[in-house]
């Protein structure tokens, strides 16, 4: 397994790979030929960004079979999705600001995000396994008053789309086996949120598949595996910790403009 | 009133104002500093563009008095909008292609699109009006039936985001008043939409200032203002011509695989 980060130190951005306390800083095509420059920072050293910047910012609904039995949902054979607006990744660290005039609820959603590494136009599901580059974590964070907002028309791009609403990170995992591993988020170190991926009705390849049978996914566009129990509000100040064993763990503080 | 085109000859990728049968050359950065280079080009000799690429493509609905009466739908006070893939977008004499699995209705909605022209974030209705840079067409072709296929999650992102379905161009028209202005969409010449812009709910500045206070906009951004009656779907070899008065033509064959 590598762990792939994206970092601004002094001023210059770079990637690599983190290896323990270092990252040995890489050159070249992220997505196509990347090469250690045999340069090592250390981490301490660096801010680390968002790992990737997605071209599209893919979020699913209704993918966990806990969720959907507690809510009475009927269990999907496609995903459902909703595009987040991609610029509104945001870095390990950095704030998740609600916009000035919002004042409603701000939920945390903690996810496993796909990451594409090859285009792919309407691939089978071996195709669409070798397409993925790794794995992120995502805090897929949505206004909830604003979802529901207005009766006949549900406003997912809007609630979720917010700036700052897509923290990703802290790095993308290859070689990661989903599988085996839990999604956790910790309020202030309090954990609320903690369950296993294997739960995941239509899993990573099959997603990619469908998607793909309609929308050509690009290098670096992040899918967002849906979340399932616990999601909910954060309160002013609080830091917010989404953790996946064997990718890291992904803290941002929530912070309203007073 | 300028007319901003793109165009593709002899293989290179261009841009410039559209004159008359003439394109004047022009080079530098689109939305920063471009300049004429004196050369012309006959219109007759490239091949349109899509005049721009979006780095997020905004749809509204429910964005016309006639079309909620209809429909029976409330007037909005804010934008309700879904994103649509930004890499859907297609110029001018593209055919559309709805996805190979799927043989359901495809309709086209022709629709004012506003092109974004300087970075804006909670910008009020003045500073939006300065931040648009012009105004295209834009054909926001849906898949009905991806639409509805879910009772529980309506399908937005899904049914507007397929690859080809967004056809927009053939120029960017500087300086247009869009209040004096109708959309037409005509199938194989026979007019099957026409509504006056002027009937719109939320005009184009509001809709920047309202969704700038949440979503930062972008130069090249699109935000295409919502259909009203008459959108309809499409049959296999039609052609789909969208005109607005003062931006021209874009037409595009709907050409479903057999």
């Amino acid at each position: 397994m590598t762990l792939w980060v994206r970092y601004a130190h002094d001023g210059v951005e770079g990637f690599g790979t983190l290896e323990g306390e270092e990252i040995a800083v890489h050159a070249g095509e992220f997505f196509a030929t990347p090469g250690p420059t045999g340069e090592r920072l250390p981490r301490a050293a660096v801010r680390l960004l968002p790992p990737v910047r997605p071209g599209a910012f893919i979020g699913l609904w209704n993918n966990f079979h806990a969720a959907a039995a507690k809510q009475g949902n009927a269990i999907p054979e496609f995903p459902l999705y909703f595009l987040k607006n991609p610029r509104c990744v945001i870095g390990p660290g950095e704030a998740i600001r609600p916009p000035a005039a919002y004042d409603g609820k701000v939920l945390y959603e903690g996810e496993l995000g796909i990451v594409i590494g090859q285009r792919v136009t309407a691939v089978d599901e071996a195709a669409a396994e070798a397409a993925i580059f790794g794995y992120t974590a995502v805090n897929d964070v949505t206004a909830l008053d604003l979802l529901t907002a207005d009766a006949s028309f549900p406003q997912w791009a809007r609630a979720k789309g917010c700036d700052s609403f897509g923290p990703i990170g802290p790095a993308i995992a290859t070689g990661f086996d989903w599988r085996a591993a839990r999604v956790t988020v910790a309020l202030n170190g309090r954990v609320r949120q903690d369950y296993p991926l294997e739960d995941m009705i239509l899993p990573p390849a099959r997603i990619v598949s469908l998607v793909s049978r309609e929308m050509t996914l690009h290098p670096g566009d992040v899918i967002a595996c849906g979340t399932s129990l616990g999601a909910l509000p954060m309160r002013p100040g609080m830091q917010v910790a989404v953790t996946i064993e064997g990718i890291g763990v992904l803290e941002n503080p929530y912070a309203p403009s007073s």
